[in-house]
């Protein structure tokens, strides 16, 4: 194998995480520039990984009881304006639609940053009364942002997202929907993208422009920085009482409602590309793989009794019934040239397939992750490539866990803090006072944020590790993404 | 039944099938008003049904060797600009973004009305020889028009739709893709959403901006007006000449490229509602009904081992594996009303479970479309709902059928044309010379247009309708949403 060169070669991982990142997405054809500032196209390969992520999540979605709806694009200027903090936080970052056709607009239009607002206009005229709830809707769309940077999935002008947008009775019924999600999110990341995230609550200041407390679920990425994966806020009464969206409760009284909204992106695209990948390419978990298995005849005769063809014919018909399987059929590449172009794009499960496999009735195969190879007998092949498919998916998962466990330090004081982010950067846990000048000091000493605070606090006190009060609060340090 | 009163009323459709169709779509929660002029939201029963439609399509259009993926929504004014078809039909329906956060934007940026411009450019840089041919990609997105008058579906701001764009080495490909697609969505229409359409070209003048040829699949509503419910376009080297798509051909000669592009929208949506609704609200064929069968529970004891509560279990249950089914448990409202509520939401099949149902071990069905009822054993339960899903799938159609049958007229002469269109409002089959005035003309005295050309066109020639001269083209005619 390899005697022949393989053309697409990418940076090493290690040597510019940066660099290497960019080859992947562009030479795995995941995404390509576009030619307007700040927008990507996601091009088919990356795509289908992206449906295979939305299936997934959808299916967990309705689990939990949510159906999904459209609502518009465009959301007039005074609508945005009605919610104080969630115009400030979105109005710099918002595409003005200013002429429609030869119309001039009288009101501009935003292209939705996030879809707040329109909805609680929509749930005013909805909801009358407690028998109209819960109302439990999310949302599969486009959504704009005019950023400065921005990075392939990473960061982007226009990303596609869910946004779910729920509406209760109690405040506690608020608080349970808004954990549920989170919890949706974390058992997704780590079921099916095989990647380990901390979750928590939001700092004030890092909370979602309206909401009440926002909670996210961060995940490691090789280089140590954090990444946040998916976010939760519990918007308490904030829109209901700019929308007015209030009902008839049971006890004959009308009351404000209570709301939640929670969304991720193809920004997950980033934290999956980066979290498996290697010096080869990408690697995926099978879950999300668009092709779980790829079969490569290797010298194949073009005649259709050739013993290597009918044996590649036999695998895919029986493999295709549980996987989603690919035959390499093409001929004007070599085996070698074959290996390594599916290594790019980071398919879980190679079986090669040649005279030798086909005399001794068996297939030979090559793990992506750990790159393990051995002989699988044809009487047993649908159960070793199931069981070969789950072994990858859970040691992805437990790589993932023994990185962050490596990276996570504990700190007592600043220049252990410090000390930390430079000699094994990742996150740091360190106990903190809750003021937020002391979390915007560490930001301008370090470019650490707190990520989030871990639901599970410390009973025993310690001292803030930037202004060395007492401090009752543990949080989760990190640089980000 | 029916002694208590439900609240929904609703027009007749007999009526006025304008007024019965608005009140339907709000009735029956498919959609809402948005505060932007011309927008729409689409609730979660109407979004449900759109969700059953994309898995349908999106299902043959990878049968057929297509793949997804996403290009951006904003496209820069310099692209529109270089097909000068495309841009003379579409700048008119424009919206403009010439804003982004607190930056006035030297160049304008057009909403996407269609992808052509954005994804030509990308093939330009894609595409480099024979080996990269055919691309086969579609997309899911939303686009935007400005439109001044707008209807539920049938016509707004912004619609969902699917995109298809395709490359090809030669222009017989491209023709044989462009039909192919074609005949998806006529096989899509009549299948699944039971709506039988007529296939064909268009005429010159009705064709897509930028396009070599056009072909449509058009419906005909219980009005007797076509509704165009879906298109496919052979591009021709327009957009490849425009945006410089070339390829190096097997022969070493570098050449321009063959496009086709098509499409579907939330408008077929529309179609769904007219085309099978009665008085009592909608009626859905079973393919892409959100709910196939609802089970009402009559004088059913909020004990645990209340027998009515217990068969409707079993029933939900064993139906579960196989359809779409809800139960209506809810207790505030009479089976009467219940029974109302679904019928106005289409629901095909009734299961209604009472005390004589327990006693004799049967469920008592009622079909939505036909009002055909009759008692089920349990133990034929899943064979005896599948067949009649199955008969209420194929019904709908064959009533279509007769429908079309029924409207559909020939005409030798304007003045038979004319008593056509009144007497039996529907298609009109009709001899024209091919010429755009008569045609024009034809449309200004009756407001009747040509749909599309038949792809079987009679050996003998008549002569045209309008101007007498000889007619070698048969045409259908009709009014049109």
């Amino acid at each position: 194998m390899g005697e022949q060169s393989y053309v697409k070669e990418i940076t090493d991982k290690s040597k510019d995480i940066s660099r290497w990142y960019t080859d992947v997405v562009l030479k795995a054809e995941l995404a390509d520039y576009s030619p307007v500032r700040g927008t990507m196209v996601i091009r088919p390969y990356g795509y289908a990984i992206w449906e295979n992520i939305q299936r997934d999540l959808d299916r967990r979605f309705k689990e939990t009881g949510h159906t999904n709806a459209y609502f518009p694009l465009l959301i007039p200027e005074s609508f945005l304006l009605k919610e104080a903090e969630h115009v400030a936080g979105f109005a710099p970052q918002v595409a003005w639609v200013t002429q429609g056709g030869e119309e001039e607009l009288v009101e501009r239009l935003a292209i939705r940053p996030t879809s707040e607002a329109i909805i609680g206009y929509m749930y005013s005229k909805w909801i009358q009364s407690w028998r109209d709830l819960p109302v439990l809707i999310n949302q599969w769309a486009n959504v704009v942002r005019w950023e400065k940077e921005t990075r392939f999935f990473l960061r982007t002008m226009e990303f596609l997202w869910q946004e779910g947008h729920t509406v209760h009775a109690t405040p506690e019924e608020g608080e349970e929907e808004t954990l549920r999600m989170l919890g949706v999110y974390k058992a997704f990341a780590e079921e099916s993208l095989a990647i380990p995230v901390v979750a928590g609550r939001k700092t004030e200041s890092e909370k979602f422009a309206g909401a009440l407390r926002t909670y996210s679920v961060e995940a490691l990425m090789p280089d140590g920085k954090a990444l946040q994966f998916g976010t939760s806020h519990n918007l308490g009464q904030h829109f209901a009482k700019a929308f007015d969206i209030t009902f008839l409760d049971r006890d004959g009284q009308r009351k404000y409602a209570w709301q939640t909204s929670w969304g991720v992106s193809t920004r997950m695209m980033g934290a999956l590309i980066m979290a498996h990948g290697d010096d080869a390419g990408l690697v995926l978990p099978p879950k999300v793989a668009p092709v779980q298995v790829v079969v490569v005849p290797i010298g194949m005769k073009e005649t259709g009794d050739d013993p290597v063809a009918q044996l590649a014919a036999e695998v895919e018909a029986r493999l295709r019934k549980h996987f989603r399987v690919e035959v390499d059929r093409r001929t004007e590449y070599t085996p070698g040239w074959k290996f390594n172009e599916w290594e790019m794009r980071g398919v879980p499960l190679r079986l090669e397939i040649g005279p030798r496999e086909v005399e001794r009735r068996q297939v030979f195969s090559a793990r992506r992750d750990v790159r393990a190879k051995r002989a699988i007998p044809m009487d047993n092949l649908e159960a070793e490539v199931g069981a070969l498919l789950d072994a990858i998916q859970s040691d992805l998962l437990e790589k993932g866990r023994r990185f962050m466990q490596q990276h996570t330090t504990t700190a007592s004081t600043l220049s252990e803090f410090k000390r930390a982010l430079v000699e094994n950067p990742g996150f740091v846990l360190a106990p903190w006072c809750g003021n937020a000048e002391c979390e915007a000091r560490i930001k301008d000493e370090t470019t650490a944020t707190i990520r989030n605070l871990p639901f599970d606090q410390p009973a025993a006190e310690g001292k803030c590790i930037c202004c060395g009060q007492d401090a009752n609060i543990i949080a989760w340090f990190a640089k980000a993404y």
